[in-house]
């Protein structure tokens, strides 16, 4: 089996996606990302991001009751259910989950962010958290009769509370659950690139030594990406392909060999 | 089996209905109205309802491509996922699904409306349809596992395409796959009134002749609610309890005989 990532930016190409799905002739999950309709929401309704800064000084998302609403909105339900209505059309069998749906994803709520607010040390908690296990028996019953699972965010917490977490953290859990041969994850972008403002830098294929060598030269975003890919590696991918999502054929495209290949 | 239809009023309970569906004995089904939800978010995305005045002059929703978004968003996305978190909170494994997800409620576009507009008479077609069967494989697959399945609008076409259909019709044709032994319809009063004004004049019970008398005396929203109750005890419903959703324990109260009950 498959499982295909796709990214939340506005031009991915989710017909030429779900066309390639129909095309499959083995059983698929798709992990759907939303960031684009969720900011483009967010924007519509003056629902603004909230940003904390921990006493380390690090920065990070809090994502409060009003984010979790957002992303009901935008990922669970516009997304998620239009992409749902590509692949219908297309004859796939999709159905759309969010984690909490069944805790087909179920997590663990993050412990909280220590901030100073008024000359205070706080613990402020919201509702975001690390993907901890899938529930294989559902989306085994799923993918044997041929349905094509679409999750998206929030996922479950201990108490089954909807929280907010980071997709490659959840194609982890689910790698771990479902063992697929291939992983395809759908950027807007050729692959990884040496240089991300020359889109002939295109790094074809990266080893695990490689990918670490990298890990220690890099910060930020970039970072977490080639952590996340070495743990995916870790959970038994033998193969993963990050393509671009803007092309005609996507999916098919990367598992030809087109963009980043990583074992 | 229970068939729990619950009306997308503000004022219902949903936590009331959670914490009563896990305490049930016996397999449950909710279709879940959003109405309220989906007002208020057209309200803050400045998006206006369009109606449409057929050429022989009825008026009807116009569900264009900005309604269907509207109703992923606030049916699909915000209402159920919130619904589902209640349920799993108090340890009912509900999964959400639009009609669209795996075509759980299959329906037929309608054709179109006739209007006149600058002098000449078109045909208007919508995002809109009457379901025509249910996934039963699907549902009795989440049901035989002790999973609660959540269902919502917008229901899927004959080509998948999503379209907007009355709640009442989706309870139907899954009452004719299903056979629920009873269905619950939660809504924002005690039950049937005989005054609307009058909370005291309340319908105890409603046999079938009575129905139809009381159907041919009135008309419109009212009307269109005995037709819908009427063809449900034609697709075989056993019992069918209208009862108030805003009270404490509402399924319980239901099922307990508070409100009105057909048969």
């Amino acid at each position: 089996m498959l499982i295909v990532k796709i990214g939340g930016g506005a031009a991915i190409n989710l017909q030429g996606v779900a066309t390639d799905l129909g095309r499959l002739e083995e059983p698929a999950l798709v992990v759907l990302g939303a960031n684009a309709v969720r900011d483009e929401l967010a924007r519509r309704l003056g629902v603004e991001k909230r940003v904390l800064t921990s006493v380390s000084g690090y920065d990070s998302v809090y994502s409060d009751a009003d984010a979790i609403d957002l992303i009901m909105m935008s990922y669970a339900g516009l997304r998620c259910r239009r992409f749902v209505e590509l692949c219908q059309r297309e004859g796939v069998n999709a159905v759309g989950l969010a984690g909490i749906d069944g805790r087909v994803v179920q997590g663990r709520r993050n412990r909280g962010i220590r901030v100073r607010e008024g000359g205070k040390t706080l613990i402020k908690r919201d509702f975001s958290g690390k993907p901890r296990a899938a529930n294989v028996e559902l989306l085994r019953l799923l993918l044997d009769r041929a349905y094509l699972p679409v999750i998206s965010i929030p996922i479950a917490d201990e108490q089954g509370a909807a929280i907010n977490s980071e997709n490659d953290d959840i194609v982890n859990v689910l790698q771990q659950g479902l063992h697929a041969r291939a992983i395809v994850q759908l950027i807007e972008a050729p692959g990884l690139l040496d240089d991300p403002d020359d889109p002939g830098s295109l790094v074809r294929t990266l080893e695990r030594s490689e990918l670490e060598r990298r890990e220690q030269q890099v910060q930020g975003r970039i970072k977490r990406k080639l952590l996340a890919l070495r743990r995916l590696l870790d959970a038994g991918a033998a193969q993963i392909v990050i393509g671009d999502g803007r092309v005609a054929e996507p999916v098919r495209a990367a598992l030809a060999g087109h963009g980043t290949t990583v074992r």
